[in-house]
């Protein structure tokens, strides 16, 4: 994985960057200039790449992470090891060894088991997507540009992906034109403060966040979640023999104070198992919360993660549902920003971009933003970790599905590019802020305030509304606080509106709940319906509580 | 998964079919009209299917399948179970529990977090796809078709199935349509002998096999594979802690008595390690050797399976490069099969097709018959253990992409249907005996038969020649049976030709390598390449052996 050779070679590696001019940041604009300078994009079947191919030269002006190996002499655990035996234990394919043979002029290889692309039966992919600033989808019907993946475009010049490829056997990482796409973003809005890290395609964050588990855990350890979490994420850790342990949050997330606290103190003896090392963070419009961590909020996480240690996840699907600051009733809304970099300033900071240690893996998602179904997504780690990743990944997913990458790479790079894809992420933007303020405002203008209380989140889909159970009658009649959410959740499906009950969202079973949550999503319905649903939900609470 | 209301409940469940009418065999024109007496397909988002929405009246007179607490009770070994502990304590998801509610007339829902699908950048799809008889890829330039999925088909009444679903998530199962078709197929081809049998789309086979260790093996286990095979088969079972015991071959494979031997003196003090009670298998066109299990084999092996009380994971990508008989060089070739039913019966059975007891695991796969970068598969065992790989998928791969799906879908069962495939898998059989032929008549022009030794294969992809390297004169100066191997392989490369070398295929690294291989492809050069890489390495050989 060494850089390019385009590179000017006496950057990579250096730290002290005083005598040497260092090179401008990547930005949208400066993409196609700096794709020119680079080394040809490979393009044969399951060609190797990796974002070093792709990065831009002030990336090697930076420290490289730290190795596990030293962080773990800082560790204040009886864990020696941030990787697990699963991982360690893995190898590159035997089969692939085979492949530096294949740089041999004139050699015929009858190596490989790879079929013969005459027999794909697809001759060309069509597909109809959006153009900017429109994007809506009548404008897309009558004037959405049309694009063409070929079977042979790259034979015919025309393209650096095709069918031909697309459709054959792939490399873990994903194919390198879609790579270069998500390496070349991630460097744009995160820009990672060490030289060596690394992308990997995945085929989902949810796989992606299942490898982690593989690559950073053994049965019987726990790992540190939100007091709330993502239920599925925990499900996943659960089967593994993982337990969780939930750190108290606040309207801004997790409590870094908290989180030094619970390590701190951690008693192997009574918890039957080692200090975690894994924190999994979900920092920007946390589902189910709907809190969103500030930048100072992050550095004091890092700090802790520093202390004790910490591999940190961050799963950040929501990361570009950023909205604008919300505004009530009847106040006017915040204007969109004008520019990409006002676009890309107005984002809170990633673990990812503070990350001078290499201790974050960040798991990216295409699933809010354009499409679950696509089943595609990446990572960011330090090339330490990632390689790992890949093992993992050659003998599982393979890699994600030619057929969604060359879709997603048609669009994004050769359609839409940086800029265009800025454009959609900023149109999304504001198609989310006027879905939650339909939401919040239906709170504002039926929910019983003695009763419920909100804050407008800052990102994301879901609004979290808290209920103050104490003062629903059935307490005095003695019923439980889990009775009491039930009744109340069912009383809501018979008004004919479906909340999500905020103990499905609690990881940690060793933990008593105090509070009450229901969790509303403004991602799916209409505003019409959204305040409908809402009205009813007043209805409800005002039934439960004789209000 | 109960079987759908349209079918006659009478014969569910009934074994002793003596007193009622036994329905017809589902066969591929028997599809339309018995899909016309099904339940209308599921369509909505996420939508929740199974097999048994799409299998026919006849699955349902037969026995079900044993279950696994059952089958260990004639266990010979120390394993009370055959799930790992890691698939046992796999639950469904929380959040999906709230599911049954969406039921509830007039409800409005807040609860899930799924995106809007206007927010999803594709209006349509196009694919252009070749045209039976002709598929080749100069008619399908020509005159092949082009099939659209648009965003809402299913609204507009022109499909089962579109992109605003396809692009939405999905259920582990993948979405109905395509499972319907792979259903019918594996109805069609194999006819499971037990009742209720389950197929569930996969990310691929390789994710596949993957999941069936996770969940069947635990860290310390054996498993039993070919003495020789894919090598990548076994280096997923390494890293999770799993060793491999090879079953000596012969030219039809595995052989069954060598496996009862293993198993019958099976010393687990000796072993570290409770008997084995997975079978790995390649049974047709094996990876390496290109041995195909006879009929006969086949039966022999699942006695033992039974005897043992195994699980017999039988991953098939080549099951349909099954090959028209081989005739050496001037022998007129035998000709195509002239019907489907022709086709059908001139496959090899398959273990699923004898599967009585419900202990296969048929791993299915895409990739050498339509295209490996779909990423699509499926497999099919008894409900039992697909429930425990869907729980699995679910907080891992999730499904297979969407977009990979509907296109599979276009083209399988909107356009070619049953009958068009079967026409794409008889011109791939009558495509694939060509090149096995190139090759085969190019071994027999130029191998010095001194030293090489070969079967034509059956089917696969595959030739494995065997080299007598007791002859080679580096024996007489002490050289090892590796160093020879590896020189011979490297005198190829020289003389400008690639070939795998068989001990990258062994498994078992416990037992001593007495023969030599190497492994050709008939799958990707041309006959003119093939001609040319054999007469080098022949050259090779020659050279090598002073001949």
């Amino acid at each position: 994985m060494s850089p390019p050779t385009a590179l000017d070679v006496n950057l990579v590696g250096v730290t002290d960057t005083s005598a040497v001019p260092v090179p401008d940041p990547l930005t949208v604009n400066g993409v196609p200039a700096w794709r020119e300078k680079m080394a040809k994009i490979p393009t044969g079947v399951a060609a190797a790449s990796n974002s070093d191919m792709f990065k831009s030269p002030i990336c090697y002006t930076k420290p490289k992470a730290k190795r596990f190996e030293r962080m773990a002499t800082f560790a204040h655990s009886e864990s020696t090891d941030h990787f697990s035996l699963e991982a360690k234990s893995r190898k590159a394919s035997t089969l692939k060894t085979a492949a530096r043979y294949l740089k041999t002029p004139g050699l015929i290889s009858l190596g490989g088991g790879l079929p013969s692309p005459e027999y794909f039966p697809f001759e060309h992919l069509d597909i109809k997507v959006p153009t900017a600033p429109g994007f809506s989808p009548e404008a897309t019907r009558e004037s959405g540009t049309v694009l063409r993946a070929g079977k042979h475009d790259i034979q015919e010049g025309t393209s650096n992906y095709d069918l031909e490829i697309a459709l054959n056997y792939g490399q873990a990482t994903g194919a390198a034109p879609l790579l270069r796409f998500v390496t070349e973003h991630t460097e744009i809005i995160h820009s990672p403060p060490y030289s060596d890290w690394q992308c990997t395609l995945t085929s989902g964050s949810t796989y992606a966040w299942d490898t982690a588990l593989r690559v950073f855990c053994e049965r019987g350890d726990y790992i540190l979640m939100e007091e709330y979490t993502f239920a599925s994420a925990a499900e996943t850790a659960f089967p593994l023999g993982i337990k969780a342990v939930g750190i108290p949050m606040d309207e801004e997330g997790l409590i870094p104070e908290k989180m030094d606290e619970i390590l701190s103190n951690w008693d192997v003896a009574a918890r039957g198992a080692r200090k975690p090392y894994v924190l999994y963070t979900i920092p920007t419009g946390q589902n189910p919360t709907g809190a969103t961590q500030s930048a100072e909020r992050r550095h004091a996480v890092y700090k802790v993660a520093q202390k004790h240690d910490l591999i940190i996840i961050e799963d950040e699907p929501y990361y570009f549902l950023q909205m604008q600051p919300y505004t009530s009733g009847d106040a006017s809304p915040v204007p969109p920003p004008s520019t990409h970099e006002e676009f890309i300033k107005s984002l809170v900071p990633s673990f990812l971009s503070m990350d001078t240690d290499g201790r974050v893996v960040r798991l990216e998602s295409f699933s809010k933003v354009i499409s679950p179904g696509s089943r595609v997504g990446w990572i960011v780690a330090s090339e330490q970790i990632v390689e790992r990743f890949i093992r993992t990944f050659e003998v599982s997913s393979q890699n994600p599905s030619g057929i969604a990458q060359i879709t997603l790479f048609k669009l994004l790079d050769e359609h839409w590019g940086h800029s265009g894809y800025l454009d959609w992420l900023i149109n999304l933007r504001m198609s989310y802020t006027a879905r939650r303020d339909s939401l919040v405002h239906a709170c504002e203008k039926h929910l019983p305030r003695e009763i419920a209380h909100w804050e407008a989140p800052a990102a994301g889909m879901f609004h979290w509304v808290e209920i103050d159970w104490h003062k629903h009658p059935g307490v005095a009649a003695g019923k439980t606080r889990a009775s009491i959410e039930e009744e109340i959740f069912l009383s809501a499906v018979d008004q004919g509106v479906l909340l999500s009950r905020g103990s499905w969202f609690k990881p940690d079973h060793d933990t008593v709940e105090e509070k009450m949550f229901f969790r509303a999503t403004f991602a799916a319905a209409s505003s019409e319906k959204i305040d409908e649903a809402i009205s009813r939900f007043a209805d409800a609470l005002r039934v439960q509580f004789g209000l």
